[in-house]
């Protein structure tokens, strides 16, 4: 670049040609990225290769510093999603493969809790743009309905919240994955982002009612506090309070909400992060009739749900079991069996799939040991974990 | 793409061509960045403008969509990095502007608690090549030493962490701040992964003593209390810890601490993530005994200490005149004076420029309903908030 002046203009003019050559090129990538997965079909490699990942981010940032003067922490950041989008391609290119039928299905029926803007229907609509299939939405009222729903063959997919960082397990949720027939067959996992919406960008001042479901009120406490003479309302849920909002359009009344949830309520955000613990998630998983085949390509969770002996010491052999086989537990919950209080069922989470061999050496001793064991689901891990670039190697 | 198959090192070949021209890309995008700060210098317009970001994105996912079929999350989540990065370069071309002399000045002797790889080495590293400035590093055991070895001038900066999201605030810091010359000249939010890091891949059962400093060791409890069999053993820090991992050379030794930490050790990750809960981040502030100048263009962040009377009312009457003049505080945080064991000494985080009207008329408020009041710095905020795509407009 010369010293000569360009105005703010022309300089806009050449962003918006670089930006859409990004895209063109981010598209390309894309199509290479399904030719790597029909590549691994025949060798049945899996998706994954952690030190090639580590070789190809090396290589760019070295390329980048000197070559185009770009740092390592830039580099990272864009081709951590990159790889991402790419791996996740890939897992959506073979389980297409393995679930031929579903994969026909370019529209599916899904249920959830709440209406419009409910970060479980946030949640349903993420999940399901990632696999390119249109949604009819049903709005439950219950977790119990959104089971029903989907047992009864007017859902193909239920969306339910299971925990969350700040206020930790959803019980109920875990109690009807005890008696329900349905199987787990994916995962979520959606931050939380409480902002405060309203019908136009009012100061902070003018507010007199806040709307909000009880439970963001909690988790907003401390921002709350310092808010004087607001008065705070209950709503069933987020989604009513913004639709309260909506309907009262006043420059006095605000809602606590997601961003986008209020946009589909023609609300703003006129003030975000607003929780006291800034980083919340969600974790959510999709149940359905059938299972799902998970491709044995790709890293796969498994969960499922047991009961041992009331014995000391029997949870723990359990666990001892998993360790054996080097299987990564993500998560252990118990909750009281309903009708017998002197008994726990444990919940289960692990990276393995459930048809890998130590997965299988190890359920034939799980069942061994315990009073009761029923695999809950198996499914494709959600996150795709970012490889650390090693610049000493 | 036509239906020709392609191998594997074709396919690969290929990638690497599309992943250079990406960089290409992204490093000229940059020059134009550039050019648009200058061109504001003479405007005196804002780095920000959310109505302009807010447009871009939303041509750029429609435009994604149509011409390339990429998805708006993808685009989003590619668009945000660069986004960031064109603003913080910016910020960057400004405040150099405005601080001719210590942009002249490519090497900076910075002070901070630990070794080699704790999380404030992490942290100074990454504030400083943010600035392309050069680092000559000096450890200190102690926050006390890392703050005297600034004012005494054996260092330029000195970098301290000043709260956590699971442990809190660092308190000794805050009583630091309330006697010190030094200004506040810059902040930086760090996530802090915490992984189990070994001499080389070992399994988890291998493990037959386990170093780490004593936080650590809490914030990962959950993970470490499904290891059976293992010593703990008390460091003074993750980076003593990982040193003695590396001392020993054994396969049977472990420490907790971050992935590219362990890697300054020659150490690899054996497995990540191994926090209670998963979202962990650290905020930093940097201090220095001239203040910085902070352009008006660019968002800032004011930090200020006061004592108030000790008549009921007080504190709220203050943060009332925050709010009359629209001023977001980011951050309130009481601590004991010294000496004065019935007064509290307030710390306050504001999203504004000191020099602002806002600010300068609230100051002047403040100065008359508190007992005293001390600004201990204006500085450029350090996270760049990603604008919403609104797609319903």
């Amino acid at each position: 670049m010369t010293d000569t002046k360009y105005s703010l203009d022309e300089i806009r003019l050449r962003l918006n040609e670089l930006d859409d050559q990004l895209l063109q090129l981010l598209s390309e990538r894309r199509r290479f990225s399904i030719e790597v997965a029909k590549s691994k079909v025949e060798t049945s490699k899996p998706v994954r290769d952690a030190s090639r990942e580590q070789q190809l981010l090396v290589k760019l940032i070295n390329n980048g510093k000197d070559k185009y003067q770009l740092d390592a922490p830039y580099i990272t950041k864009i081709f951590h999603t990159i790889i991402e989008d790419s791996v996740l391609l890939q897992q959506n290119y073979l389980q297409n493969l393995a679930n031929p039928q579903q994969s026909r299905k370019p529209l599916a029926r899904v249920a959830f809790l709440g209406s419009k803007g409910s970060y479980s229907h946030l949640a349903s609509r993420e999940f399901f743009s990632r696999k390119n299939t249109e949604l009819i939405e049903l709005n439950c009222d219950q977790f119990k309905e959104v089971i029903k729903t989907v047992e009864s063959g007017h859902a193909d997919y239920g969306v339910l919240p299971i925990e969350n960082t700040s206020s930790g397990s959803i019980n109920e949720v875990f109690d009807l994955l005890q008696h329900t027939t349905l199987h787990i067959v994916g995962e979520l996992t959606q931050p939380i982002d409480h902002c405060l919406v309203a019908t136009k960008d009012i100061q902070l001042e003018k507010i007199k009612t806040l709307y909000s479901h009880p439970q963001p009120h909690q988790q907003c406490s401390e921002f709350l506090s310092r808010l004087s003479g607001v008065v705070l309302e209950s709503c069933a849920s987020t989604a009513d309070a913004m639709q309260k909002v909506q309907e009262l359009a006043r420059d006095d009344v605000a809602a606590i909400g997601h961003a986008s949830s209020g946009k589909l309520y023609g609300l703003q955000s006129i003030q975000s992060d607003i929780a006291n613990q800034t980083e919340n998630h969600t974790r959510f998983i999709i149940v359905a009739r059938k299972p799902v085949e998970v491709s044995t390509q790709i890293p796969a969770k498994t969960t499922f749900i047991m009961s041992t002996s009331q014995e000391a010491g029997s949870l723990v052999e359990t666990l001892l079991v998993l360790q054996r086989y080097d299987i990564n537990m993500t998560k252990l919950e118990s909750r009281p069996i309903m009708g017998n209080p002197w008994e726990e069922m444990f919940y289960v989470d692990v990276e393995a799939h459930k048809d890998s061999e130590s997965m299988q050496l190890a359920t034939q001793e799980l069942i061994k040991i315990t009073k009761y064991l029923k695999v809950l689901g198996c499914y494709p891990i959600d996150n795709v974990k970012p490889v650390i670039p090693d610049l000493n190697a």
